[in-house]
C-alpha cells in the first residue's frame, strides 16, 4: 500500500488545518435545491430496493441510452468497482493513480499490474503494452491525480485492446464533468460488452460524504455489483436517491459552473507557483494538479511540513510509489487561498 | 440462495401493499432529537475519517470498556459481516436464519455450515455439533426470524466450542434491545480474542434506511473491517454519525419503549390468530413470529396470496430451504393492523 491516505486524512482533520487541498473534496456548497431535497427527504429512512429507486434507475437509463436493468445504484463509486476487483484474476491499474484501486485490490488478495503512465505523454500509458495476464482494466478519465484526459485516437487504443483481449473494462468517471480542453470522449459507455462505467454524485455536485454513485454497463457486471450490494451493505438510501435524482436535473447547470470555477483556479495557483520549485503540467480535466517537486524534498515530508503551516495536500506516494517526489494539490479552496498555499507551498520546499 | 428476499422486497414496494410485515423495518417513527440531529446535520457532507468519527467510536469505547481502537463504525451491520465472511473458509450459520449471512458467503465463494436449530429446543442449536471444518461462526441472538435468545448454559457452550475450536465467533446483535425474558446475557462483548461483535443503529432506533452500524472486538478483526470499508465505501456520512451519537444517548429510553410496544403487539398479534392454521412460538427478543403453516400451503405461495390482501410477509424459504411451510411476519405495524393482518393470514392459509 505505501503511504496510507486514509489515516492521513483522518491526522490531518484532527488538525483543524485551514488550506484542505488533500482529499478531493470540493468545496463549492452543494445546489441549495439538492440540500432542499436532502432536508425534505432525510425522514425518508427506510430501505430501499437494492438496485436502486426504480424512478433514479429509469433516469439514468434515459440519460445513457440503456435498459434499467443495465443500472445499479451504489453506495460511491468504490462498491462497483470493488465488486469488479473482487472478480478478477490480475487488474491492471494506471500509475499513478488513486489509492483505492489498490486498496481494493490488496483487500481481495488481486495481482496488480501496473501500467505506467509518463509526464512526457500526457500522463497517458500506451495500452498496448498491458501485461498480457491482466484480465481486468480500470481507467479513471479525467484522470487523479494527473489531470489526464482521454479522447479520439487514444481512446480507440483503449478500446481496440481491450476488445482484442476479452478485457473487463472498468470506467471510473467521477470527474466526466471536469473537462477543459475539448476532450470530449471520456465516457466509455456501453460501448462493447465488458464495459462497467461508473458515475459519482461527489465531485461535481460536491456530496462525497453522502455516499451514492451509479454503474451502467454489461448487464452480467451490473448484477455482480447488485450482488455485492445485497452481501456488503443492502441498499442506499431513499433521501440520497431523492437528492441524486435532483442533482441529475441540474447538472448540466451545475457542471458549467464547477467547470468555471475550476478554470480560474486553475490559473490562479499556477500563477503564484514557482517553476523552480515545482515542475507544473496544466491539468485537462479533473481538479487536481501533481507537481513534481525539483528541490529533492520527499512528497512525503513536504506535506507533513505544510500540515504544520496550515496548508494539507497528499504526497506523490499515495498515488504509486514512483511518486515520491511528488505531491497531489486538489483545487478545493477558493482562488485566494490557493495562491497563497502555491507561495507556501514553493517557499517550504525551498528550504 | 433458494428465494430472492430483495427482489420480493422490491416487489411489494411497487405493490404499494398497506400493511407491510415483511422486511425487519420498524415503523416507529425515530425519536425526535434524532430526527432534529440529522435535520441540522445534513450539510455536512465531507468525507468522514474511515475508521469513523473520534467522538462517536470514544463513546462506543466507553460503553463496551474497550479502546476506542477496537471500534470501527461501519455502513450498515453487513459490511462488518461481510468483512469478516470473505476471511474465511467455511462459515457456520444456524439455520434458520437471516438470509444476508448466506447472499456475503455466496458472493464471496465461501463454503457455509449449516447448523441446524428445532422449534421444540426453544430454536437453539446443539453448539457442540458445529462441523469441524468451520473456522467463522456467525450467530445473531436475539434471532431473526425465530425470536430465541442466548443466555445461561447455552452461552456458556456457544462461547466454550468457540474458544476450544479456536473460531472467529460474528455476534450480530442488531436485536440486542429487543429481549422480553430476562435473556439478560446477548452480548458477547469482546470475551474472548476472536469476537466480532456487531451492533446497528437500523433496529431500535428505526433508521434502517441511514446505513449505520459498528462493530467492536478483537482488534484484527476490527482492522479487516476497517480495511473493507476502505476498500468499499470510504466512510459512513458524517450527519448519520451525529445522528447515532445523539440515538446512543437517548438508547436506554428508547429501547425500554420499543420493548413495551412490541411486547403489547406480540400479546394482539397471537390473540387474533387461528392456532389450528399456525403453529405459533412466542418470541423472546426480536420483532419476528415465524409461523408454520399447518394446512399445507407453501409460505411463498401464501406470501403472495397475502400481497394480494394487502398484507407483506416474507416466506419461510428465504431462511433457510427447509422452512417453505413457513413464513416470517414482522410486528412492524400498529397493533391494530397485527390483529386484522392474523385474521387474514388465518383465513387465507386455511383456503
Amino acid at each position: 500500500m505505501g503511504f496510507d491516505i486514509y489515516e492521513f486524512f483522518a491526522e490531518l482533520s484532527r488538525m483543524n488545518i485551514p488550506i484542505r487541498l488533500d482529499a478531493g473534496q470540493p468545496d463549492l456548497p452543494p445546489h441549495p435545491e439538492i440540500l432542499e431535497t436532502l432536508k425534505r427527504e432525510i425522514y425518508n429512512l427506510g430501505y430501499a430496493p437494492s438496485r436502486g429507486l426504480d424512478e433514479l434507475r429509469q433516469r439514468i437509463a434515459e440519460i445513457h441510452g440503456v435498459e434499467p436493468r443495465e443500472v445499479v445504484v451504489t453506495p460511491g463509486s468504490k462498491a462497483a468497482i470493488a465488486a469488479a476487483i473482487y472478480a478478477a484474476r490480475t487488474v491492471g491499474i494506471v500509475a499513478p493513480s488513486w489509492p483505492g484501486y489498490r486498496v481494493a485490490a490488496g483487500f481481495f488478495g488481486r495481482r496488480v499490474s501496473l501500467l505506467k503512465a509518463r509526464p512526457e505523454e500526457d500522463w497517458l500509458p500506451d495500452f498496448t503494452l498491458l501485461d498480457k495476464r491482466v484480465d481486468t482494466l480500470v481507467v479513471n478519465y479525467p484522470h487523479n491525480p494527473t489531470g489526464a484526459v482521454l479522447a479520439g485516437d487514444k481512446l480507440r487504443e483503449l478500446l481496440d485492446v481491450a476488445e482484442d483481449r476479452g478485457l473487463v473494462l472498468i470506467s471510473d468517471e467521477a470527474y466526466r464533468d471536469y473537462t477543459y480542453s475539448g476532450g470530449e470522449l471520456v465516457m466509455i459507455d456501453h460501448r462493447f460488452e465488458k464495459t462497467l462505467t461508473v458515475y459519482s454524485f461527489s465531485k461535481t455536485f460536491s456530496l462525497p460524504g453522502l455516499r451514492i454513485a451509479y454503474a451502467v454497463g454489461d448487464p452480467e457486471l451490473v448484477d455482480r455489483v447488485h450482488w455485492f450490494v445485497k452481501a456488503a451493505y443492502t441498499s442506499v438510501p431513499i433521501f440520497a436517491q431523492k437528492a441524486a435524482l435532483k442533482a441529475l436535473e441540474l447538472r448540466e447547470e451545475v457542471a458549467e459552473k464547477v467547470r468555471a470555477v475550476m478554470l480560474e483556479r486553475i490559473r490562479v495557483f499556477k500563477d503564484s507557483l514557482d517553476p523552480g520549485v515545482f515542475e507544473y503540467r496544466e491539468p485537462r480535466g479533473a481538479f487536481y494538479t501533481f507537481l513534481r517537486i525539483r528541490t529533492g524534498v520527499r512528497g512525503s515530508e513536504l506535506a507533513r511540513k505544510l500540515a504544520g503551516r496550515g496548508v494539507g495536500v497528499f504526497p506523490g506516494e499515495a498515488f504509486g510509489k514512483e511518486y515520491a517526489d511528488y505531491i497531489r494539490v486538489s483545487l478545493t479552496r477558493p482562488a485566494g487561498e490557493l495562491a497563497l498555499a502555491a507561495k507556501i507551498m514553493s517557499e517550504v520546499a525551498r528550504l
